[in-house]
């Protein structure tokens, strides 16, 4: 028995990725009910919307779950950053008939509050999940105090000495491979950011804290690829995103089964921070990386907003963020637990209990 | 019995690879005499010198052996570039107290020529592998009918099937965690680069010819991984950087045994096309990538090479090429043989002969 999943009261060491945008509770359920470990992403939810959402996992679901949160620090806006942001979209507004002088400025995506804290203080989640770091000693305390273990992304062999040493109970090595944002904290330079295959067994050396595999992880061979690497445990998102579970939009589903699925890249465009999707319009034409001035995290959404909506509208997702690891060959519209069960057979795999 | 190791003769499917600078016959003989495939680099050697190392290597062992070439197409020089890049150069030149005008422009490597296509005829080379693509129809066929096994790198699907319609016997998956020269050749476009557990398995799945793994092997656990990922065989370099065997210079040793060593970054101030290395004085100030206009591969070595002199000897590797994958604790200062024993653990892990 895998002493992590004991830990947790897992039937699996397997965790279903937080993927803010693409689900909600009913994903979480499916995934804990099959035996692994459902997760809620908060990041882009109100706190009324969050509390909903925990009630119904709550009420769906007695096995363990994961809330994940951001915890970024909250940039003040930038003037002259929106400013330049909003003239390299002024073609497109013009394409598409938007009035920019109408859309308003903010941050889409809340980091983790002392509201946040109490809501996790009430409904105390088994495990809480953290990314972009740890948040502040204090609230972080409270966190541990409701009894929640504690879960933060790495992306380099710092970074997880880093979560060490400040309360995480274990470490998810996010390698470069994997979809949506780059967990980093420490440094910007994305070339620090490394692949699963040279960053899961750094890290296992570097810290005495289970580590779990993430990034490029799709099927049951990826998984036990990533045991026979030194893993505790495995997280997977991509491969749940079209599942009937996730909220993945058609557009985006469509995206994940085209050929266009096999290029993604980095962008900094849909928030401020980089985020792995696949290349679209937007990406190609203005990024797929925009240096600075560009709206610090999370501010760059709020611009770009009426162009997706325009585009969509249009049935394109040429603004859209079509968040995907680089590895989806794994996406099947299948139901979320069956999924999960295939991918746990990478755990019985001959070989990996040594 | 896996198959590959079968046609290819060897006791083990392990790959030492081609580290062009950093090796001549000696670690080609010790990885061969231990039952895995060594290789020989081309890529650095005049004819003449090659020829030496191909009868080094024909009376050391009878084994299996590879002989590598770089096949990009030469590239005439490109004044404005050279000029461009000098002129970068400048203030270093300064500083080490360099006469420019006494530099010579050229090229520091040469591709699969007919000269070299001959010699592979006169000396028949088991295995002969290239990087960034395959030569003329012509001059493969004249390799392929010589009897060799021909590997060639892809970094991309879409590499993966061209090298399976143009002739390859096999395809090496180079992972981005690789250390040394990228080996694309359909695509400049960096971010198409996939990390070693995303284009593995989807090589894997898109080509009909056995796959090498390689980016990020370090140890038997890695070995074990590639293997549960689907990989016919592995090719590992950075591990051997520190065996006796390898001429790897003092300065790169002590580079890849030093903190620094955790940090690497593809560049193309060396060379012209990106390669990995660790991360120095000139990769920091003037790169680590630099966009046009930058002398074409191979053409941008010469400018750098007194440079490179001067600093090494100071006792500095500030402006040495520090070739290293993403994953360097695989380094051991054990001969060659041993460390290849210690790796192919990784294919007798139980459960890897499914």
């Amino acid at each position: 028995m895998n002493a992590l999943a004991q830990r947790l009261g897992l039937q699996f060491p397997l965790i279903q990725a937080p993927m803010a945008g693409v689900q909600l509770h009913a994903l979480t359920v499916a995934v804990s009910e099959a035996g692994a470990l459902g997760s809620l992403p908060a990041a882009m939810l109100t706190p009324a919307a969050l509390r909903d959402e925990v009630q119904a996992i709550r009420a769906k679901t007695s096995r363990p779950w994961n809330l994940n949160f951001f915890c970024h620090v909250e940039t003040a806006a930038d003037a002259q950053a929106e400013a330049a942001w909003r003239q390299a979209l002024q073609p497109y507004y013009d394409e598409f008939g938007v009035d920019a002088t109408a859309i308003p400025a903010g941050a889409a995506r809340a980091p983790f509050s002392d509201e946040a804290a109490a809501l996790v203080e009430e409904c105390r989640p088994p495990v809480v999940s953290f990314h972009f770091g740890l948040p502040p000693p204090a609230r972080l305390e409270r966190v541990r105090r409701s009894g929640a273990f504690v879960l933060a992304s790495a992306t380099t062999v710092d970074e997880a000495r880093w979560l060490q040493a400040h309360g995480a109970d274990a470490v998810i090595a996010q390698g470069l491979e994997a979809g949506g944002h780059r967990g980093h904290f420490l440094s910007d330079d994305l070339s620090r950011q490394l692949g699963s295959f040279a960053l899961l067994p750094q890290i296992k050396r570097a810290v005495q804290l289970p580590v779990i595999a993430a990034g490029g992880i799709a099927d049951a061979d990826g998984v036990a690829a990533a045991m026979a690497l030194g893993a505790d445990a495995v997280q997977i998102g991509t491969a749940y995103l079209l599942c009937p579970e996730a909220t993945t939009t058609a557009l985006h589903r469509a995206a994940l089964q085209s050929e266009a699925a096999a290029h993604t890249a980095l962008t900094n465009l849909f928030t401020g921070r980089p985020a792995r999707g696949i290349v679209n319009r937007v990406m190609r034409e203005l990024g797929p990386l925009r240096g600075a001035p560009h709206p610090p995290f999370p501010r760059s959404t709020a611009a770009l907003a009426p162009l997706r909506a325009a585009a969509e509208a249009r049935g394109s997702g040429d603004f859209s963020p079509l968040w995907s690891g680089q590895n989806n060959t794994g996406c099947q519209a299948i139901p979320a637990a069956e999924l999960t069960r295939a991918l746990c057979r990478g755990f019985s795999l001959p070989g990996l209990s040594r």
